[in-house]
């Protein structure tokens, strides 16, 4: 599992409180402890809560990059602020995100080459969330057509197939799961697939249950790469079991350790 | 899930001495702890030890009556030993187990008709225990014929795709969960799963982490039914949470009070 680590988001106190200051000390302690709990990525978002988006980007961006050359995902709604990021990232970036209609994918598909970073695609449209796996596989395949014919590689696609809290959708869980299941199918190479996991369980009582299981299912179904808390130590070691399990890491008596960090 | 609990059997020490000394104390007690941990049905072996099958098996299941009237898998590998814990166990009890070759399919298929039971049949045959999903499925489709023919519907039947340990066969809990999922679209009503789960983490440094997580995926694959653990807390809270994103069992805050026991 490609994993990205959330905690880089000005949503969360601390974090906002670091933007507001101009303190690195607390984001680069996120960027290590992160690192050190085994992202591969981290995810950048300055939060609701700026006034300037993008000075705080270009501030946050900065300061991560004081102390790692690890990839980086830019969380920004507006093109112009991810653009930003994207520069000051550098290559293998990641674009968090695009929603599937065309408007917006004729504006980040060709950042995404222009600044050789991945995509990752939500697929929701003008017409909101589909209800079933069936709508958002339609979504999904009109974002695999829009990369193709802007020449970004389907493998630099993660499809994301948007997850809401199970206590408010039951069955979105279940579609999310088929949805990954057929945007394996819509390419080859096929495109990647990421979830922003948290989102299972915002809201119920029993939310590192809920995001360890339903990660679990997800990685059982293709899941590719997620946007989670890397600091939840039962659940990373539950993706490296299904990992084991799925045949796509070697077992090892002492796998935990070997595949930790 | 339907649950069935693993506990008593001859192999564990405790149940061992137990029928040796005819101390039916220890067997009560495990009775009562798997019921409250959620066990639906109880599976009753007298183990590889007793010298005596039938007589261990006749004072067994007469012993577990004393304290319950739950459903119970009568385990055993004689066909006459089985028979007389089916006599004795009453209607609604689960034979566990049969293979799929047909000699033994036309003892246990008919044997479960008589006595108003479940059958559980692995997928081995008389070349073993097939090397891929199609192999198992192969041999699953011979066992819903058998039941067929002998008026046996294929709900009552539980396959068992038969889960190796991960340490020492890595791609068989993959093709396992390909096996569930093909099972499922075998014929209408679908036969059953069940899976003598602990067999996965065998061996194993991280036996219950292995466990809950195969257990997942395989709920996720379409599983119905498991011999396991019940005492395992952290597992059956798993199935729990896993159900409810399946939208299997509906989401309320209290869910893990609700559905326990």
């Amino acid at each position: 599992m490609y994993s990205i680590g959330e905690r880089i988001n000005g949503m969360f106190k601390s974090v906002g409180g670091a933007i507001r200051d101009q303190n690195p000390e607390p984001i680069y302690q996120l960027v290590r402890s992160q690192l050190a709990a085994g992202a591969s990525c981290l995810d950048i978002n300055v939060g609701p809560a700026s006034a300037d988006a993008l000075t705080a980007m270009e501030w946050l961006v900065k300061t991560v990059r004081e102390v790692t050359t690890a990839p980086l995902a830019i969380d920004a709604t507006k093109p112009e602020v991810i653009a930003r990021g994207l520069e000051l990232s550098g290559p293998g970036s990641i674009i968090n995100s695009t929603k599937g209609q065309q408007e917006q994918l004729d504006i980040f598909v060709p950042m995404a080459v222009r600044h050789q970073a991945s995509l990752i695609a939500l697929t929701i449209d003008e017409n909101g969330i589909p209800r079933d796996a069936n709508g958002r596989s339609e979504i999904a395949l009109r974002i695999v057509a829009s990369a193709l014919e802007h020449g970004l590689e389907p493998d630099r696609l993660l499809i994301d197939a948007v997850i809401l809290p199970v206590n408010v959708t039951q069955p979105t869980a279940g579609h999310v799961l088929e949805t990954i299941h057929n945007v394996k199918l819509l390419s080859d190479p096929a495109p990647k697939t990421v979830l922003g996991l948290s989102n299972v369980s915002q809201g119920t009582t029993q939310r590192p249950l809920i995001n360890r299981t339903y990660l679990v299912m997800a990685l059982a179904a293709g899941l590719d790469a997620a946007i989670l808390d890397v600091h939840d130590t039962e659940m990373m070691d539950a993706a490296v079991a299904a990992e084991l399990l799925l045949n796509r890491a070697v077992y090892c008596d002492d796998f935990l350790k070997a595949y930790r960090s």
